[in-house]
């Protein structure tokens, strides 16, 4: 079950990885009616459920035992904290203390009640239920049963607008809300997760050390860091989630210009394979490598080739453009990836241009480098793209922080990306430590990012002009080369743009030569005005 | 003062252009009081400003007379309206009044109640006021004052999702509301814009004859028709504004193409006059040669060189890009030139890269073909990505017209924007004529579409593949380019990153040869289940 998570902790080393200060409780707090097996169910201490506050022994909780939270939560008791459990359907709960005894202690609850009695305060509460309306209904039965200064923690994929609200909504009342992004899917969960809390300090300091406790830990570091006020945490996992999509896109065109010009399936997973040992180690380039391998036992063929190639999404890209759109940061890496699921899925689109529209058959150009320069110069191409998706995803967080007031710190975003996630990268070490070293208004021109570039990028641009030549679609490592190219010009052909406003609809223009806003009298003799 | 617009209607032509039928009204319809230029003041038939019943002798009205208020009220006017005219300081009514005599009868109000009571019923009112809590306002205090029937237009750019809420509150107390929108800018306004109406079928008999009577005409058909319930008429303006961004992106490009293979503003201006006869026969491209020509006085340069090249934006191409994300059309070639714009006005970032990331110098290749090829490969380059954009946005009405339950006419909506507006071009009557011969799955596959396409793309992938090769960013072309690969391909890479999300995150996925959902136990045995 080891899916590539660097740094899990290890059963019997709970409480690993440092400098965590999470409140004192172990063996020694389990109250008498503690189970052999290591879990406590209320009912047995108190057979009428009423009162039940001497029996408040848990110092976390997770509402929602559906995988992600029963992972999280035995993730928690592996590390010896005592987990409250709850979950709506009850037989669930049951399942849980009886299949993950082995895990630490639990202490499961029928009803929401005796689940806050049995917490310590001050209470934190981990709800791992559907984003959504889900949330909603839980924070409504819940936030009447808790006191001042109880911590809420919503661990889904709530939109970050959402945990605004919700974070006002509960602060009224006297109650912290941390929306905290949790990244690394089912495994992560329960061997360590990139964990991004958003919420008041004063509520990190009594949530952090258990969650640091649970995150993956890479160099020692745990993957877990207070990413700023209200929707910041929730923010931060959303971008994380765009940049994910991007580097799929990258990595399923690289695959696509290897498969175009000739290498079989488990060629470019070879291919990949050496890929992860050099710079572009990450868990994306590792795993892509494994489902490149896969044969289809029944056929004995590539399973990729047999995989119907449409993607999917869940919405996290979508916001993440959105998000985007309304800060005014480009982020057209990430739109082109997100854009590219949706054409992948566009059935009848397809079906009809299939056949219909023509154009060069994949047929890589004669003047094409030989294999090896050719794989070289994928991975370059990969590698330029993925620190244009990075920086542009980093410029979005940068953006929002700055207007929404929230003060996130960019080198611990890159730090706590480094482990658990999906999206873990040995390049996240580089980018935070350039972040670490001193402000910089694009992670492009970070002085060792620049350098790589500079002497990536003739490969890169071989790559889109013989994939343009050959009819192969490079959106993603296209759109990501014209950004950098944007970005670096000298002059911009948005001056014509702005022309061309001022002409039909008298936008004005600014000069490059003196100070002023001016239009031209272009319907009538031409002469410009000054406004 | 033409300013290219197709088909403006005389001056002295009132009611030019055939089928409307605009209630009876005229000169014989005008009160005793009727000063001789042409304008009634309210106050002087009723100095109390009380009952003034009797006068109602307007069939139109218009709240708001800034400058495109102003200019509608008066093509109103000139095709024989009686134009009932308000603004909220009473002094630009009176400056409206006294200077636009000679356009035909205008009423005056200075109270809103005189206003409304100067319109024959039912009313009809067009508001032109700033989009938002201004024209929530306007419908505020306008509502109590109208009775059922009457019908409230707001002719500015508000965001679709706006109209449909104030479409059902109105509705909700008997009144119409229509959410028009109106392209074609100041002087379209005045001359004949295109006008895209939504709202009930019934408030479009009583009013669409009026609209109908104004908006520009080409070949004796109006630019404007009905185009669904509540939002789809700002929805459908919505889209020809992304899609004027992705054009205007394009032109953009072209013209950074041939500035870098040497050619200068005003040939470049030449070239584009010579397209402007051609296939590519648009306003933009008229304008374009005239914005490109111009040359500044004081400097003797061209103007173009001297505007500051950071392009601004106002909401509705970052509206279309947010849009199309939530239908999950891809959109990518608006995408990319909305975000252009947002990373032409990036200031501290360009300031940072500039003359640090390398790159080549804008040299065009050695292999480029010669001048006359480049201009005719750029033309079709700029054809083709126009052609996408297109196909995109009218994807994107198609979808959101099923969505919404709009019925919107896609060969209707090509119709319209034949005249008046902005992306007016000849194109258009192509694409009309192409949707109104039967349902297309795409644009893309009409037949003479298709055809030209063919045609174009060698020349098309020439021009990605130079600019991209000397460093000249080409977002546009390039995303549209790969989204036409993209649709046409036999297969595409989405199969890896659907085998990429079921390794980390057990998304499932499907397959080519049989039905069903699967699932590889990645960790396990790697053996497949059916889910």
């Amino acid at each position: 079950m080891e899916r590539g998570v660097p740094g899990p902790v290890p059963r019997d080393e709970p409480r690993a990885g440092g400098a965590q200060s999470a409140p004192a409780q172990g063996d020694d707090a389990r109250p008498a009616g503690s189970a052999a097996g290591g879990f406590i169910h209320l009912r047995d201490l108190s057979p009428e459920g009423a009162r039940v506050s001497d029996s408040a022994t848990a110092n976390i909780g997770v509402i929602g035992l559906a995988v992600m939270g029963s992972n999280l939560a035995r993730n928690l008791a592996r590390h010896g904290h005592t987990v409250a459990v709850f979950n709506r359907t009850h037989a669930r709960t049951l399942a849980h203390l009886e299949s993950h005894r082995a895990d630490g202690t639990f202490v499961g609850a029928e009803a929401l009640e005796e689940f806050v009695a049995s917490l310590m305060r001050p209470r934190r509460i981990i709800i791992m239920v559907q984003a959504g309306a889900g949330t909603d209904a839980v924070i409504d039965q819940l936030s009447p049963l808790l006191e001042e200064g109880d911590i809420v923690v919503d661990g889904g994929n709530a939109h970050f607008e959402d945990t605004r609200r919700r974070e006002a909504a509960l602060r009224e009342v006297g109650l912290h809300f941390v929306g905290a992004g949790i990244s690394g899917g089912e495994v992560g969960a329960l061997e360590g997760p990139s964990i991004m809390p958003g919420g008041s300090t004063e509520s990190y300091e009594a949530l952090g050390p258990i969650l640091e406790s649970i995150a993956a830990k890479v160099d020692g570091e745990p993957c877990c860091a207070h990413m700023g006020p209200d929707g910041a945490g929730h923010f931060v996992k959303m971008v994380h989630n765009g940049i994910e999509y991007a580097d799929m896109q990258f990595i399923a065109e690289a695959y696509d210009v290897l498969s175009a010009s000739g290498l079989t399936a488990s060629e470019v997973g070879d291919v990949f394979r050496e890929w992860n040992t050099g710079e572009l180690d990450s868990f994306l380039v590792e795993i892509t490598a494994e489902v490149l391998d896969q044969v289809d036992a029944p056929t004995g063929r590539p399973l990729v080739e047999l995989i119907v190639d449409e993607a999917e999404q869940k919405g996290t890209g979508r916001w993440t453009v959105q998000s985007a759109l309304e800060l005014g940061v480009p982020v057209s890496a990430i739109a082109e990836a997100v854009f590219a699921r949706s054409a992948s899925g566009d059935r009848s689109v397809r079906q009809a241009a299939r056949g219909v529209l023509s154009g060069p058959d994949r047929t890589w150009p004669a003047e094409a480098p030989d294999r090896r320069q050719l794989v070289d110069d994928v991975r370059d191409a990969l590698w330029s793209s993925k620190v244009i998706a990075y920086a542009q995803g980093l410029e979005q967080i940068r953006t929002a922080s700055a207007n929404y007031g929230w003060d996130v710190d960019i080198a611990t975003v890159a730090r706590i990306w480094r482990g658990g996630c999906i999206i873990r990268a040995r390049l996240l070490k580089q980018i935070s430590d350039e972040y670490a070293a001193g402000r910089l208004a694009t992670l492009l021109v970070a002085p060792s990012i620049e350098r790589s570039l500079a002497d990536r990028q003739d490969s890169w641009r071989r790559v889109v002009a013989s994939a343009t030549t050959a009819g192969v679609p490079v959106p993603g490592f296209s759109s990501a080369l014209a950004y950098y190219d944007t970005i670096r010009a000298e002059r911009l052909p948005a001056a014509l743009v702005q022309g061309l406003r001022d002409n039909f609809g008298a936008h004005t223009y600014r000069r490059v030569d003196r100070e002023g806003t001016f239009h031209t009298l272009w319907s009538a003799d031409r002469s410009e005005v000054e406004i």
